[in-house]
Order: C-alpha cells, then structure tokens, then sequence
C-alpha cells in the first residue's frame, strides 16, 4: 500500500496471555512502537528529542480485533495519516498475518503538545512547516479501515 | 450510577511514561481489571476458572482519552452493560478523576468462547441463562458514554 | 513477622504467561508496587512527590523464584531493611502463598538520588534524619532471606 | 566475546519511566527477549514448539544495574552458558551501552520442565543429546560476570 509506513513485530512470549494470544494492552505497545518507529524515520523526530519538552498523547482510539495473534506470529503494521489538523492528526493503522488476513484495525489521534518546565501545563501545539511536508506524504484520505 | 459495577485503581509509578503521565496501554491493563473484577464478583465467575476452557477475548475497543492520569491519582472505574447479544456483549466504561471528571470514556465489545484441547481452536458460546440473568442487572442500554 | 511491612496482592490476567504462571519481570513490578507503598505508607514520602527532584533506582536485585503462582492466586509480600547506608539501603523481601508456602525471597538495594533541572544528571543523596528514624523501625539485620 | 549470543535492543518509549530510564522490570523483559531468540535461533527450538507441553522456569536471577539507560539508547545484549546441569543451566548476561560501558550484568537460573495435559503438574525434564550439544558450545565457566 503506497503511502503507508510499514514494519514488521513478531509475537514474543511477553505477548501471550493464558490463551497463548496476544493480550490487547500488548497490541497496543505495538501501536505505539510503530507510532515511535513512523516520528524517528519518516519525520525524523526521534521522541527522544521530543519528550523532554513535549509530548504527542492520544486522545481518541478505535481498534477491531479481527483475528488473533499467536506466539511466533510475525506481524506486518501499517500505519498512515487519515486527517491532518493544525496540531492533531488522525491515523489509521493495520495490522496483518503472514497469509495477509487482518489481524487489527483501527484508528487513532494524537495531538502535538508542548509542555511547561514542570511538566504540569500541557497546551497544544501546531505542526511547523517542514513536519507538515513530511506528514503530507502519508495522507490517504479515503482509504477504508 | 445505578447499575453500574465500580472499582477503584491507584496510578502507579509502573503505569506512567516519561511525561509522568499514564501510558495509553496500561490504561486499557486498567480497563482488563475491571473486566476480571467484573466477572468475578457481579457474575461469580473468576477468571482462572474461565481461562481453562475458554476465554473472552476483545473484538471491539472505542475509547476517548479526556484528561490525562498522573501518578498517584486514584481513579473510579465504572463498567456496565450496552448491549447483550447471544453470546457477546457490548459494554461501557467510564474512569473518573477525583475531582468527578472524566478521565476517559469507550466501550468495549467482548465475546465467549470455547477452545478445544489443544486451545488452537476456538467457537463462540452462548451465555448460559444464570449467566444472562447476572448480566442484565447491568445492563443501561441508553446511557450515553 | 515484626518488623516488616506487609501488603497482598493478587495474581491478575495481566501477569500470568501461556503457561498460566507469573512472567517473572511481573513479579519484579510486584516488588515495585510494594516499595512504593513503603515510601508512601511507612516513610510518608509518596512517589508522586519523589519523582520530581529525584528517585530511587534499584542498583542490585537478587531473587529466588520457589513455587510458581497463578491466575486467582492471593500472594503476601513481605519488606524490610537489611543495612542502612548513607543514601543507599540493601533490602529483603519475601512473597508468600496463603498456604504458608514461599512464592518467592530475594534482596534488593536501592539507592537515594537527586535530579537535576533537566534530569541528565544523577547524584546520591543522603536520607534525612527523619526519613532515617523511619526506615530504623524497618530494620532487621540478621533476618534469613 | 567469543561463545556468547549476542543480540540489540533499543530503549523504547514503552521501556522508561517517569525518570526518562528503563524501569528495571522492563529489562527483565529484555533478557526475556534474548532467551527467545537464544532457544530460537542458537538451539533451534522456538518458544512457540515449547510452551505446548512445558516450558523453561526462571528459577534464580541475580542482576547489578550499573548505568541508566535512557529512551532511544541502543543495547547490545550478551547472553552465555555458565554451568550445565542435567535440565537445569545457570547463564551469564551482560547488556552494553554503545560507548562499551556496562548498563547490567548478572546471571539466571532457567530448567527445562515438562507439564501434564492440564498444566498443573510441572516436573524437571534432561536436555535431550542434540540440545546439550548445541548448549556446550555457548559454556564459558570462568568469565567473570
């Protein structure tokens, strides 16, 4: 899928529930890997600059379950921009089995913020030009989720 | 809030990111317990019974993060019943600050179901009738989340 | 036993692996919890408001893993002071099953630090006098782990 | 170093704590991780074929946190063979920053064990010939950890 960001997470064992599939708060650590991967490669802002004066919470999550995931899996993430707002964008994500049926899918938004020195004030912040050039580059608008 | 099942769960230093807030995913471990909780004292029965034939896994998450949770906060999670089909459900819940307002709030779709021995396949079950009538003591169809 | 702080707590969904037992890094976030009720119940000195100037980084961990446990399982954890340094402190803990049986036993050292303004710099620091007094009724020196 | 299995990991978001450093549970996670890979790729049996039918308990951890790691900080993990026992071995590990400074070190108990159909009897079971001789050839007795 052209537009998409891409990569790749196998199912460890820290994973696994009872069940032997993955628990879904784990799911969404992947999320947020692939989130972290897509800021450092694709917009080259590593959160490890962005952290100490910021942030980017999420504020709104849709996720469907479609098939489980099992310990060994590999699982192919998609991750792509929706809707880009001044300081807010909404993302679809995919994630994928090896034989390419859908394991998740869903939505997520998250805000730019920036943060006062003690870290208790938290206030919006918009997206400067050169970030906005880069996110513009995984906008697809209407795919379906 | 009539009908609602309620429990009480402290931020902890485990559950909170380098911005000192809660990390989404722990959240959601947060939302598992009150689930656990749920159906070991509203339905009577606990998890280790459950997870040794079967489970109840996660087909459909939607949640709005409000405000965010900082360590130390002691939240107030409610969780109640939407809509109760044959053998899934679809459920609502709330986490409130102290000061009465909203942390978060979605709803969450969970299904029963069976596995076979070797746990690699699994069917949906319906709840048996004690179950269901266990059930409908929580269920607030129209209550908006 | 005299001397020692003492907490329950229960084993959930979200620490048991594929084989039903406790993943040992979630008996290490079992540990964590009961030194932060210590801090905040016995030292009146809540995590919320260490973390801001400072912490208490864990330098030495040694555990014995004796008897695994499981989903439902109700454990006691058991803390106390071993030796009380400057700004450090070697302690021993001890997790019980509720039929006597050890769970698991080991020793942990913790050490005092300060921050500073951007949190890159780490330094000991020495307990206060009255934090001193508090952790001396703690103490018991001789005790087998 | 000769004989060991090595493996990198790098400090994710989900890893650090409110300090902006790896919460030491989350580095047990690591070591999880190169014992996975370990099974997987030195003795040819993945996790996903062995938590079938049994599983390898940690049954002894000793670690010495030497140097914070931070987020976005690579690791490089080191993992050995100390002693070999009939089921049971006792390994080293080391995790290194990227300037060859020590983050931690330590060594863990692991035991092969076989469980009944019902997971609830766990009995000790001898490395077979071909895992033992793939085990020798990462033995290093006498390095210091």
């Amino acid at each position: 899928m052209e537009n998409t960001f891409i990569k790749k997470e196998k199912v460890r064992f820290q994973h696994v529930d009872y069940a032997g599939i993955v628990f879904y708060p784990r799911f969404l650590e992947m999320l947020n890997n692939i989130v972290e991967d897509f800021y450092e490669e694709a917009l080259d802002m590593p959160f490890k600059n962005i952290h100490k004066t910021g942030g980017i919470p999420t504020v709104d999550l849709k996720v469907q379950f479609k098939k489980a995931a099992r310990l060994g899996d590999e699982l192919t993430k998609y991750f792509w921009v929706k809707k880009l707002g001044s300081s807010s964008m909404n993302c679809g994500f995919k994630f994928e089995h090896e034989d390419g049926s859908i394991c998740l899918e869903g939505e997520v938004s998250l805000v730019r913020v920036d943060f006062n020195a003690d870290r208790n004030d938290i206030k919006a912040s918009p997206f400067p030009d050169e970030m906005r050039a880069k996110l513009e580059r995984y906008v697809i608008p209407d795919m379906r989720f």
